[in-house]
């Protein structure tokens, strides 16, 4: 928690009489009132958020992608990021795996009593930063508090609405053999990160979560015409159960060369030590996009002019055979199939 | 409990093997998978949901009204209602205050490790009749699942989309003075319901929840051409603090004739037991609406068609004086203000 400095963190003048929250700051009375006018309001300060109704009015029009996901990550506060803006990037990274354009974001908290404000202050500060990084409004939010010993501090659920622009079809079903695989960075930061606080492992340097916003980067693939059939996040479950999902939707099969995908030395390291496997980590700022194979090397060197995809690369490709299955080569010639774990193997990711 | 026939509700066969929740069920792996497959797929059936893509693809076009809230509500099943379709038709009504017609919703849920999937499963059915009997499709969702100790059985987040019809402007900015202030029907039903539970209150018959879809109450009073100026449900915080809020953000004075708001005999009751003013307990299933004076008599009307209206009646309205302020003439003929309450005056009531 070393990244955060939460003296510095300044807690609203009608906040201070109770610097921690109770239950009255769900209540939908004076206390919650409080906490949506001194907090959230001058944090995610916007026209449709401040008009404080039931709900929030917005413009769009046409194909809108719309997706939901609940974060419950443990720690709160690890390297690289926090629950905050988590919270804020999953979402928008979500949306924007359709090809979307994420405009608009509802936020709702699930809060443990006794929770320090300060806390919250400071996550909710993370989520405005990563709110205008990303290019997304917050405009309408619910605040819940459940008592000591029935929730765990703090639950974010975020969800995003985007725009499809005209034109843009992305999705499995147009997968076809011979599509490229490519993967836009290093696989298992996010994962190991937290992993590593979790276990108490100490590397010279810290294994920093890759939570960033991955949707300047798509917009730019499909604004330089990059014919992009299939895109997908490898979160939970890793590269393994993305890789899979999108061979099972797809019905072709997906091989991919191993020592291709990339991996920093310190997360391979981690994995070997706690017997993992880096394909099955969860990663918070990576995505797959399987593209036409002729524009697969432009589709490249496009993500590489983004420091977020400076170690993007081609993994592999769609196949007519073993459709559904995904098969690696190994580095030592043979072939392995990637599977999907079964549960779960590292609980509360994200 | 009594209401729900858990052991007729039959678990589908991959889920059989672990009769309850595991931390694997939230992992993005064959567990999630399974749970997706043959849960919820199965009974939120659509074409937009069943693409299974990390966001949901839906048409919409124009004004949108969005809204989230995450339910805590405990118990989870309660005298006329669960968490499952309270979580559905409060993001219904939420939407609805805006004028909308609710389309879509995004579901989230956050699973305790050790929760019955017979359980899990008899509030998703719940759920599913709940957006089929309002009209509205589940389009997306997301699953985590925290450690025993670190949730409390289910918490569920919903957030809603709807399409406002093109020439409704609906705010409490269009308040004017004699405007009058319509409410649909008895109040402090929810609220007392579930503390009737919690404090084991016997009555002769049981006071149920009120929670109701209102999307098609709103819908027909719109159709009809009634001049509504502004929508608001009274849900956490009850009457009291809905008619606040109105009153601060319209900057009108709300004058109302409190023996004129309905309330149930067994909820009056119970209030006066507990020592709660039933205008602060939480309503599912109610609005207020501030309409036209001229077309009060009319909404009246149109609102007893409906069973869910068939004590609507027009309890007050709109003041030049006192701006900001809520006052109520009492039975005795005397004034009292109506206050917002400090804190809360029923912790995880929704």
């Amino acid at each position: 928690m070393s990244d955060y400095d939460f003296e510095q963190w300044t807690c609203p003048i009608p906040l201070r009489d109770s610097p921690h929250v109770v239950l009255g700051h769900g209540g939908g009375g004076k206390l919650s009132a409080e906490l949506v006018e001194h907090l959230f309001l001058p944090a995610f300060n916007n026209q449709a958020l401040s008009q404080l109704g039931d709900s929030a009015v917005v413009e769009a029009s046409g194909r809108l992608a719309l997706s939901t996901d609940s974060f419950v990550v443990q720690p709160r506060f690890f390297p690289g990021g926090n629950i905050g803006e988590l919270a804020v990037y999953g979402t928008v990274n979500d949306v924007s795996m359709s090809g979307a354009v994420p405009k608009f974001m509802a936020v709702s908290f699930i809060l443990e009593e006794g929770l320090p404000i300060r806390e919250l202050g400071v996550i909710v500060e993370s989520m405005a930063r990563a709110a205008e990084r990303a290019g997304v409004a917050i405009v309408t939010g619910d605040t819940k508090v459940v008592d000591k010993g029935h929730g765990d501090g703090v639950f974010i659920t975020t969800t995003g609405i985007g725009v499809i622009p005209e034109g843009i079809e992305i999705g499995p079903d147009r997968i076809r053999p011979g599509d490229k695989a490519i993967l836009s960075g290093t696989v298992g930061d996010h994962g190991m990160a937290i992993m590593s606080v979790r276990e108490g492992l100490g590397f010279e340097a810290p294994i920093l979560s890759d939570t960033a916003p991955l949707n300047h980067l798509i917009e730019t693939l499909l604004a330089e015409r990059i014919e992009v059939r299939a895109l997908r996040d490898p979160t939970r479950g890793g590269l393994a159960a993305t890789l899979n999902e999108l061979a099972q939707s797809s019905r072709v099969g997906i091989l991919i060369d191993e020592k291709a995908v990339p991996i920093r030395r310190a997360v391979d390291s981690a994995c070997e030590m706690l017997g993992m496997d880096p394909f099955q980590v969860a990663n918070e700022g990576k995505f797959v996009a399987l593209v036409a194979s002729s524009d697969a090397e432009k589709a490249v060197s496009v993500l590489r002019g983004f420091e977020l995809g400076e170690n993007a690369v081609v993994i592999g490709e769609a196949v007519s055979e073993h459709p559904g299955m995904v098969v690696a080569k190994t580095a030592i010639g043979s072939s392995r199939v990637v599977d999907t774990q079964v549960g779960e193997q590292l609980p509360r990711i994200c």
